[in-house]
């Protein structure tokens, strides 16, 4: 089974060497070609262009940076419209907003092409070693097509359904990570101000009812101050704000949701934008001298 | 080694089934001295009152329901008081607050006596599992005595310091949980009103990065609208409000947590204050309809 | 002078009855033309089409319901980008956000017209007092012309530069006013339930620091539990929201903001959107029952 | 009438000046006896002590800094307990909480005493003009007696009912104050970031339906950053703490006053407790650089 890959980052790389290791043929596009190098000594073959790959290929997998970049290489020239069509498949695993996914979905049914959404909950990390949470939706015969890839890039895919549906269930996890990440922080800081100790706190955590791999893997490094963007604030932010957006869109009321907006707004403002999104916790420490 | 046992409710009966399973002998008391029966056929002895207790037993733990009846077992006529002294060790692992704590610490020492706090982390199920974490504070060589007794009820026992800092702990611990369900059941309303699968959601949260056993345990009680009491929400936004009352003093702004207070007041204004607190979802989803 | 008007609802029509009255001469026009016909009894012309009233009136003055329609007048076959073009000037007095405005704006200028929008605070009744407070922004040679209008409908007016500041303005302004009606919401309700009378409180606030208009005006009707629509809910909430995200822009924590939002969803799903926006009120009496 | 007049400190000077000026015999006493000299060459005599100045006057009025206060003056040695009796009355202005003056209430009823709390709304400038507002409670025979004195120290008194009542409508005002301005600060900080002028701001905020003397009066020195302590900030903090502590009791979920508290104590944790309490406008901006 030849499967086209389009974009060879952080998440990507990791994602097609999977692949490539479980027997899929791949042919792989990156914007900066030289990204696909590694891949390509590892057996890949090189794309020249989106359109390129998607003409070589029943099946193309795209995982992008975001909205912008998902839309371009779909619309530009040389782009996957130019060779989608029937009895072809794209699969867009980047993380976009519903609407982008819709637009590219549109674009594809109006070729005749097949399309499904498939952005994917964990990252870096859970890319390598093939543990994605893969939440697809759209073409139900693409996701069936598709599944022994997902198989092997993930540790389970769920399919949800119309497109659009993946991207809302990735907000509300998002969302409610987002208010996880305030609330241990506003703790580790109340631990800290009451003279108690952060490092004990977080093993009372690490044992009982609300041990989180998350809090396990980010409390040790925020209390080093050291935040580097396994998820950017400024990306968890936007996916709180979208996610309040859908609660407005469905009349909820999310005062929670509303109030961790807020912090990582004030992060945001304090140029912390670009650092983990577990940075959120200088915010509040800032709000507490 | 003989133990006193002062309280053999939800919590203090597993407790104390633990320690007589293994090999300690105990000296056990309850107001309605009925629920001593059945640790009295596992070989346990009664105690006439807390005095009698106390007088018997180099050690006597306590784990009573709230604040006003852990004084009172200690004040009262009969009380703790009119034996304890040099020689004599008091353990309270009732959860109370740090002032609570700190008269009875008073009251004890200056009877001669050592005074150790232990409040738990854990629910019903793990007092009966001998899981409990323990947050002990004081007296540590009244720790270090006790702690073949810790090892039997509890996974993990911590020595803090000074008296009152086991209810520091505890409050942050559950202020942090008492934010998490609120951030957990405004996702489940919102994934409900977007037409996404609330079981789908539980699944994906406990495959990622904020898995954690509370949403797991919780999670499919709260969507069959079940909210057994583990832990009463009164309690949980009593807990919330003290923690925010903690850190007025220490001044910390923790606009999540204090959210969160709101939702649970707002449940209680609703009559759920003596369900479980994840009965928090009914009020976020009240405000939604 | 003659001007032409577009737009005879609630706000249009006393707006250009004052027009009228201070000797104005007035080209009108309704989408549904009997609204025209009291004004044109005192005097004012019929326009069959808003392209009619552009090409026989220097100087059009607009004011719409909603952006759509502020839209539809503009860009639909027989509206006023038909018949703009040099020495013709547009005001836009409607309601819109500033992206709206500014492509209004953009398409009047691509036809060599000159724009102005000039937003107003206040509702009915000022309209028909000629007390409105007018916030221009735009092409500073039309305030200029059109300040003796300005000086008729309102009592203040202001050049506030760029198209799209006029909004803005009237978002800060309305962020404002509805975390205030929130707060004293709140007050009213706390009063009520601690056994306080609440017209004693209104009576109380009426004499000090915090004594507003909005207090004075709503307050009784909120305790009779009246809600005629002069700026509905939903309108409110849609402007807390567009305000939360101007602030979303420029890095804005608003956390006070954010929780009023969330109030005045809650009213929105309790289906209150249509009724005053003071009916937040029965959301936060709700929440407290 | 002569009355006594215990407390000359900011307020209290001016509401014991307006007394004199309008005819009525004061009795005074201050804890820095020299603050009395003022008030003396103006016509009052010097009482020694409280429990001295109770003795000559049938009605004695108290305006005192704080509860540590207005406790000390009722209960320390030669205080008011020492002569207060039947037909003795005493009127405590002070701003107190309920419990605080419900122990006042309590010791001088045991004594035979007639008791009325008086807190009043407004602050320095209000205490000189005699324009204050008077939330009387207590005994409402002490009410018409003392009457006519609170018709030269204020512009309006109302009559309350049960002891505590004052204490509560005092923090019901000063809870939608809090709230107030922190709404006002979050207007003045987005449109600053926004590009628009907060000068302009505050004159269209002054013209429209949510005009306050506090919008007028703070504004203009809120945006020169001078925030001379008219109420300090702390106080205003803790007054919305005591107000969430009353919402609690009676079950009233109150978001955007919580929202408004924790800005507070963010600001306090910048050191900005005795200033003014529209310096919560520093913290907004600080959470917005």
């Amino acid at each position: 089974m030849e499967i086209g890959f389009l974009g060879l980052g952080i998440m990507g790389l990791g994602m097609g060497r999977n692949l490539l290791k479980h027997g899929f043929k791949l042919v792989v596009w990156n914007r900066t070609l030289s990204k696909c190098d590694e891949l390509i000594k590892e057996g890949a073959t090189l794309g020249k262009s989106p359109a390129d790959v998607v003409k070589r290929c029943k099946i193309t997998i795209a995982m992008l940076a975001d909205p912008a970049v998902a839309l371009s290489v779909v619309f530009d020239k040389d782009g996957v419209l130019e060779s989608i069509g029937p009895d072809k498949s794209y699969v867009d695993m980047s993380t976009v907003d519903s609407s982008t996914s819709c637009s590219i979905h549109k674009a594809i049914a109006e070729k005749g092409g097949r399309f499904l959404e498939a952005p994917v909950s964990g990252s870096k990390k859970p890319a390598e070693d093939g543990t994605l949470i893969i939440l697809a939706a759209g073409d139900e015969s693409v996701y069936s097509e598709v599944l022994p890839a997902f198989e092997v890039m993930g540790k389970k895919s769920f399919y949800l359904g119309e497109v659009g549906n993946g991207a809302r269930y990735k907000l509300v996890v998002n969302m409610i990570m987002g208010s996880m990440i305030n609330a241990f922080s506003e703790g580790l800081v109340l631990a800290d101000k009451s003279g108690l100790s952060q490092q004990t706190l977080l093993e009372v955590l690490d044992l009982g009812a609300i041990a989180t791999p998350m809090f396990k893997m980010k409390g040790p490094s925020m209390l080093k101050d050291k935040f580097d963007p396994a998820f950017p604030l400024k990306h968890q932010q936007k996916d709180m704000r979208l996610a309040l957006a859908l609660g407005d869109e469905v009349s909820v009321s999310m005062p929670v949701a509303a109030a961790s907006n807020e912090a990582f707004k004030m992060a945001k403002s304090m140029g912390l934008g670009d650092l983990d999104f577990s940075a959120v916790y200088k915010a509040v420490n800032h709000g507490s001298a």
